[in-house]
């Protein structure tokens, strides 16, 4: 069998060792394997934002990974812990619709209630479960244990997306993501964006940018621009700078495409 | 035998390549040498404060893991250079105490004084030791290389770390950490808490929390509370909020636990 | 065959899922790589800045690892992307100079132009060739992948790095690099430096600190000082505060080093 991978997404940041101390665990079970940090910088408890990142970054690791996510409002109560498998991947998290935009394109989902002590450590602090029950079911998980012996199947919560939609021949949708650079990455993705005519113009806060090019370099420096991202959704950015301080947005600033025809 | 596992801890951050420089290093002595950051973003040349950091996590990695601890306000001087081996972990870090608070709990311990050159690169420079003394050691260290050719038996450096005391049926301690979510960590341990007769009321800078609950989730959402946390100690966080900004607090804040029987 | 090592460094920062898309992608071709991350702090779009950073590092990593380098404002435009191997590396990026200093060290230096699309994914994004281009290749280099397979021999870009000079017994160099404690690394390198007789002061910014001493230690607690780093090169520093503050320099700031004899 090949080395296990797990991919880890947070909101623990990397100033403390909380990572650490799953990662340790982890390796305690599964020596071989390997971690990808997606990120551990998720705004704190911020659910919708870590559903996205996960969403979308699954698909281009191999085969076989197990994804562990920990953001995690109601750790402590009596909210499910989750285990899932789709036809490529593995899912250890919370049950708060963080996993769920994810699982819900995954073949042959299964899905069950993390409750099996057998899979847990010893002790499950109220505070850190992502240490003491989420780390090692992924872990076990990595290492080959059949899914059923986590607990029974339950149905994952579902998660409140903001989908874009179309009106009167006009796409009307939101920023979602935020990058490093500034760049706005909205939910339009390329479908909805050609079902609009050519010419395009794009409304973002009340200004207007014309057409939809291919790359930042394909409009002069320092002018905004909108295309089609590495995720193949509409992304404003702005060439050399960033488009979320000069158009002030943000997660959740309305982005609207029409037909300039 | 199984891959070796080697922990870091630094003050370098992660913006510079001196990390990499190290585990470059480490990997032309040990090819299948496997990392775990624990965190590089210590504050620069905070020895209590990675002292408590390793402390904190250490005992969550598989034994055999070699820890390499670089936050060396004395780089370049005459301080002395330490590996050190209990039953279950090996350590290599400066003598200034930061390694003290986890080799004090270990079985079995034994420290040398690094002056083996042959374990270190050959240009050992006056301002950078981490990489040309401390992780040719670490890595030889998990390569297997017996403790005694390092160097002579040495005793480490004592450190000073603040304990919390029973003062009149009043258990008085401070913050020794404050983590990402604002959460307060102090040294009171559950021992020392469960001296006190509930019901308990516990005073931070001036303001009271009543009682000590199980987690955040007990609390209504901006309320403060005092619970055990994941390394059991008491914390002192707030439901949704950052403890450190709403109390002003942070690490030397004085905790008062007393009971209001 | 030894387990594959990539090293990467990126402008990517870590709070977005790009880095882990290119892992991932990597970890799909070469299963057994193993990563180390030099920086993903470089600054958006920076080119001078990695090529620093690269040529600062890449010789603590061990021979046959391939540096993955994806600091890219060119992304998208018709800039070649690179492949290129010396005696003891690889090297994969964009030709806009950022590899030139560390190729220009190397022996037996090959270089090509990436334009074999069998060793890229189906689909090239133009605004993350980091993802569907770059980390392809260097996943495939660092499986063993012969480097003409990836594409026609070509030249790599120059870069234009800033160089100290002598001028009538004087050195006068710049700060090239500002590390996280706030040390000013200039490109005075130390066969420069012994070219100036001693005694010798150093001028930065209009201040004058006299002598070069060997390190930190070697002056009083908050005092400036000139010491030969552990890159080699001249640095100036404070003990326990950040010369970058003090001297109000950064990048670009003039140094000069003459003699007081």
């Amino acid at each position: 069998m090949a080395r296990p991978i797990i991919a880890l997404l947070t909101d623990f940041g990397v100033q403390d060792h909380y990572v650490a101390a799953m990662k340790g665990v982890m390796l305690g079970i599964s020596p071989d394997a390997s971690f990808v940090d997606i990120t551990h910088d998720i705004a704190p408890q911020d659910v919708l934002g870590a559903a996205l990142e996960l969403q979308a970054v699954h698909a281009y690791l191999p085969a076989g990974t197990v994804f562990l996510v920990v953001v995690d409002p109601g750790v402590g109560t009596t909210r499910r812990a989750l285990a899932a498998r789709t036809d490529r991947y593995g899912f250890v998290g919370p049950d708060n619709g963080v996993l769920w935009p994810s699982l819900s394109v995954g073949a042959a989902l299964v899905c069950v209630d993390l409750i099996e002590s057998r899979y847990q450590r010893a002790t499950v602090s109220k505070t850190f479960e992502g240490r003491d029950r989420f780390a090692p079911a992924a872990a076990w998980l990595a290492a080959g244990t059949p899914l059923d012996q986590f607990g029974p199947p339950v149905s994952p919560m579902w998660l409140d997306v903001p989908r874009a939609q179309v009106r009167e021949g006009t796409v009307v949708g939101e920023v979602v993501r935020v990058d490093r650079f500034g760049n706005l990455i909205t939910n339009i993705d390329r479908g909805l964006l050609d079902s609009v005519a050519s010419p395009r113009v794009v409304h973002v806060n009340g200004r207007l940018i014309a057409g939809v090019v291919e790359t930042f370099a394909d409009v002069p420096l320092a002018s905004p621009c909108a295309f089609v991202g590495s995720s193949d959704r509409l992304e404003i950015g702005i060439n050399g700078d960033s488009a979320r301080a000069r158009f002030l947005a943000g997660r959740g600033t309305r982005v609207r495409v029409s037909s300039a025809a």
